[in-house]
């Protein structure tokens, strides 16, 4: 019974993950995509602890608070897990005043003491990645550059023509509110109503609106007119002509400073990607300007993809999420109902919560990066190649046949790794031909160095072609796949390099023979 | 006043630091060496939860467990942060009973709830940079590849002739003391008193050892005529010869294998940069062979680097050790009094107190991120060079004099990004010259691209070297320094590619004109 409870004990916790295997390299070429994505644009990293003082995030998640991590009080300060990337970055801006302008980029596990949803990528430990920029913008240029790095990060990834960007601006969100006759202190509550329109039809936010939320019938039907639009330039002058919208200062900046942002984002060639979409709201208290969100295909639902203003369209749209929602539930395919892939948006207000008058705007955007793997990893189980995804696997194993050359195995390894070469070799000192064979195939390894006696004498040894697949690829390999080819001990290092450049340019079916340099060198030596 | 006490709460926890600025880049490089090793020798990364179960940590690191942060209980699981990254490792191999070997990496914070000591490289928050072989191996095999490993990092971080790996064996050791007369239940606090000859005399460590931990002065002088050795083959002879010490089974073992371990440190050609002593304990009670520590110049005490083995070498050493370890605590330089940068050995029973019967030998090392990073720093502080340390500055700074050409900059930053240039401009729509001049320069930006209206008119824009700092430089840069060079939008992309790529090769001092090709083009144009 003690075994037992011992064995209970071997878990990671609930909601984590261990990263391994080709999940942790995945992950990591596409970190590597988005970081490089964000160093173009002039973004420096920042790296701050796990932890913050428990005061730093104290009323800064609103309702969410109570998802925050705390440590033990074991004496000294009170700390808790950062619960994002933002407000450490605010904090970390608070404390370096005499910064003023900053373009950070963060890639950091985050925490959230939530109920874990593993299909629906919901976690307690996951990834964050976030650019923002702070300091003084004139109106929507910054904000243009964010929204064109989410190009830039989705084009990279292999995403285009599978993503949208979802746009609208708080200022429009709230003029419109006002104008419709929400009364003041329902704003937000009627904004996170608003926001549940990717997942649920026009009928049931407008119950939660009236019945829970004690709204006016009449207005809820008016809010109705503005939210089932979405669109580009197209939805931005109808509002330019609405009147009475105009009317309301704070929407009319918000209208005017969209119409600049769609002249940037045609600069930057990033208006295809973008849904300019009034229905959008965003949950956080702190966004102060423009908002947006990207889904994708497998986002929940995938017809908020569509860009369709008819009135058919809508409908269809309407039918189709209706069906996506019920559909999510019984999913357990991880690129089905997963939420955004990114949002973010301008928040002017955050860092004076910890430093009075610090005047810092800023605006940036998160990559939920868990999600982007999620859906990359169905996407290659379907057969979807991406190529920046590379393969880790040694390129030689290093074996022997007959008696210990452990130490000749040794010298062979050192000499591929001075090529640069990845290499293993078996841990035993008479290690059998098939334990040998068998850890090249698990390993991957497309090359084999094989010492024999007979060969050792001579001071050479063989190369050989591995893991080949099919004919027209054993055709190729020629000699190399059969017999493999004898070639001098020193040489060993730079002809694997050479048969794996050559193997990487003609992807593994072309010519894999030795080069005739080293066939001549070899013949004059007998 | 309560201003004030909000104030107070902007710093980031004890014993921590952000990370940000040339430091982690810097890092970064570092750690990108690192990894790029432990993948060469076919090493896997394994990236576990900050947080364990706490059961998992419990009774793994002695009276170090007092040193572990536990999370709030908060309903749920209790939690503690890792305090290293070897027994989540453990953790993941004893879950996972299905893998029979693996080569495992890891690169992440551990938490240790101590009192920091900035200078001397101790935080609470630190990184750890870790590489494990678990499985089967032939005696020593796996061994001395993570050896080989330890040899390759520090050659790659270019601290060539400026490390040394102590090296002992665990089974020497307790043979050693066995065969001196120490009581078995001595053993352990008699082996963690001679751990500290590398900061302390021996007088000292034999004061200790007869009056804090009762040993017979007979025991403790025979001690010394064993720890006092250090060297190659040659005291490996010596101990070969000592009769006493090989009738002794664990100790004969041990050194009989330390012999096949310098055999294939020969062939992996890591010989020359390892010191057999026998002075060298390590703290942790898990370690069942060899075992080895990484001191470099800035470890303290530097004599320990002496290879010399004579008893003047060692005279001149003892004094050193004094005279450094008084230094020690007087120092700020953060490259002197840094413990080792890096750690290790085998542990053959780890897993098994996860999972009984695991039969899953380990043996691995751990390097000290924060450490390296520290002594690099202050090397490249005293003007050394490090080539893998690359420059993030952005590429070109685009410019605009004259009015609003906003959308036009943008154009421009995307034609630069597409060809894989990093790019940066002010978010301004009519920025001052000087404000741009001086951004270019604050980024390090070597070329601008300044749009001017008159050039505008003309499909044009110039393009200038920056930051020129001397006249040799500036003679090279010729019209591009003083004037810059016309050239056509849509060839500005790729012509700041072409001289960015010169620049590089020419490292800041070469033709710096613009290509003939882009200049007929140019006249063709008119």
């Amino acid at each position: 019974m003690g075994k037992e409870k011992k064995q209970e004990l071997i878990k990671n916790p609930k909601g984590t993950r261990d990263w391994s295997g080709e999940d942790v390299d995945i992950l990591e070429d596409i970190l590597s995509q988005i970081s490089t994505v964000f160093r173009k644009h002039a973004g420096k990293k920042l790296d701050t602890p796990v932890f913050e003082r428990e005061e730093v995030l104290k009323g800064k998640y609103g309702e969410d608070s109570k998802l925050i991590y705390d440590l033990k009080d074991q004496g000294g300060e009170l700390l808790s897990l950062r619960y994002d990337l933002t407000v450490p970055f605010a904090r970390w801006l608070a404390m370096n005043n005499n910064i003023r302008s900053y373009k950070r980029f963060a890639i950091s596990k985050v925490y959230r003491r939530d109920q874990p949803a593993i299909a629906k990528g919901r976690m307690r430990e996951f990834y964050q990645c976030d650019i923002d920029f702070a300091g003084a913008s004139d109106p929507m240029i910054a904000d243009s550059e964010v929204i064109a790095i989410v190009v830039e990060v989705f084009e990279a990834l292999g995403w285009q023509g599978r993503y949208t960007i979802k746009l609208n601006d708080r200022r429009i969100l709230d003029g419109m509110f006002e104008v419709c006759g929400v009364p003041e202190d329902k704003i937000r509550a009627i904004s996170s109503a608003v926001d549940k329109l990717d997942k649920s039809p026009w009928s049931e936010v407008r119950q939660e609106m009236v019945e829970t939320k004690g709204l006016d019938p009449a207005v809820a039907d008016k809010i109705q007119t503005y939210v089932v639009h979405k669109g580009g330039r197209d939805l931005l002058e109808r509002l330019q002509k609405d009147e009475a919208l105009m009317a309301n200062a704070k929407a009319k900046t918000g209208v005017d400073e969209m119409a600049l942002l769609f002249s940037y984002l045609d600069a930057w060639g990033a208006t295809p990607n973008v849904s300019f979409d009034l229905s959008l709201a965003r949950g956080l208290d702190y966004y102060t300007g423009v908002i947006y969100e990207v889904i994708t295909e497998g986002s929940a639902p995938v017809a908020a993809i569509s860009n369709g203003t008819t009135a058919a369209a809508q409908e269809q749209g309407k039918k189709e999420k209706k069906k996506l929602a019920e559909d999510e539930d019984r999913s357990n395919d991880p690129s089905v109902g997963i939420g955004s892939v990114a949002a973010g948006g301008r928040y002017d207000h955050l860092v004076e919560r910890f430093r009075p008058n610090a005047d810092m705007p800023c605006v940036g955007v998160s990559f939920g990066v868990d999600r982007i793997y999620s859906i990359t990893k169905a996407r290659l189980a379907k057969g979807e190649k991406f190529d920046y995804i590379t393969s880790h696997s040694p390129d030689v194993y290093v074996m022997s046949f007959g008696g210990d050359m452990t130490a000749e195995r040794i010298k062979v390894s050192k000499s591929l790794l001075q090529e640069g070469l990845k290499v293993e070799f078996a841990y035993k000192k008479k290690p059998k031909p098939q334990t040998q064979f068998k850890g090249a195939e698990t390993a991957g390894a497309p090359f084999g160095v094989i010492l024999g006696d007979e060969e050792m004498k001579n001071g050479q040894c063989r190369i050989k072609r591995l893991g080949i697949k099919d004919d027209a690829e054993r055709e190729a390999g020629g000699e190399l796949v059969t017999e493999g080819v004898l070639v001098k001990f020193e040489n060993v290092g730079k002809e694997c390099k050479r048969l794996l450049d050559e193997l990487r340019i003609t992807e593994g079916v072309a010519q894999l023979k030795v080069s005739d340099e080293v066939k001549a060198e070899e013949k004059a030596m007998g």
